[in-house]
């Protein structure tokens, strides 16, 4: 019974990749906790650059600078 | 003073029933919690049936196999 | 399917207070927003009131000060 | 290494005024609990005023009321 | 530069096993996304029986149940 | 009306610094974006050292390696 929240910066993740996630982080409970799968939650939020912020400054500003 | 957040599938629901449950949990909370509804926050938000999972699989998974 | 997370000051909610309004709220999504009350799930948190503040300060604050 | 979310009305803040945001609160978390600016995380979610309720009501129908 | 926020019934969950989740977590979000370990931030939350509910009821009333 | 959540790992952060980070919080989101205090909430949440992790390991596994 699980629930899991990921946030990511929103850099065009596929839809593939978001389902396989999904998959693994379900699994990992399983087999880490014992938790059962089916009503494991996974919820993906992806966050714009400009609102992720790390060291002081937005993600957009560490990206222009090459970092 | 509580604060409530809400995540439901994004799927089209509409202002009124947003509007609607807004105020159905604030007033659960005055109810059974004595709570003040003045100060009671509550905040839905909702999310692409891409980025939810519920037994290791996707919500637009689960819409296309019918279950 | 829908998650919620409560968060009120901890302040000796009962067990059946809680029971209570994860019903409730389970209820209201369901009549509300046509959710599926088996895989809605609702999370209460209990904050300490020194780790609460609204209008700058904390809400042991604000008791002390009879507000 | 703190981790902070902070959610706002979705009313046209500026890139800059985030900016802004992300690097005070990066500062007070270093001046006030010593906190190290390099691992600390600031998450701004910007909220649509349908989906957010104060007082049992949406921001929206408060706004329109003028309160 | 994933965060990662993972609720779980508090049911005695060991260091071990908490260490080997995140270790799993983060792994996975380097194999799958490409994201980088070194900034990838995990929070395991382990919420009182009493505190969760799900279909209605909390986890305590259904253990009682033996569901 | 922002709501802003502070997650820190527990480890003696004094009822003073907590009321300090919160009235600086408050303030700047006056400052910055205009936002009224008396309806600002910030609540800070301390995390046991086991149950935080970055870069894969957990705090108390860091901690304990003296990095």
């Amino acid at each position: 019974m699980p629930y899991v929240n990921i946030k990511i910066t929103k850099e065009g993740a596929t839809t593939e990749k978001k389902a396989e996630l999904i998959r693994g982080v379900t699994n990992l409970l399983r087999d880490i906790m014992g938790k059962n799968p089916q009503t494991t939650v996974v919820i993906i939020e992806e966050v714009d650059t400009d609102n992720w912020g790390i060291g002081g400054e937005t993600v957009t500003q560490r990206r222009r600078q090459g970092s």
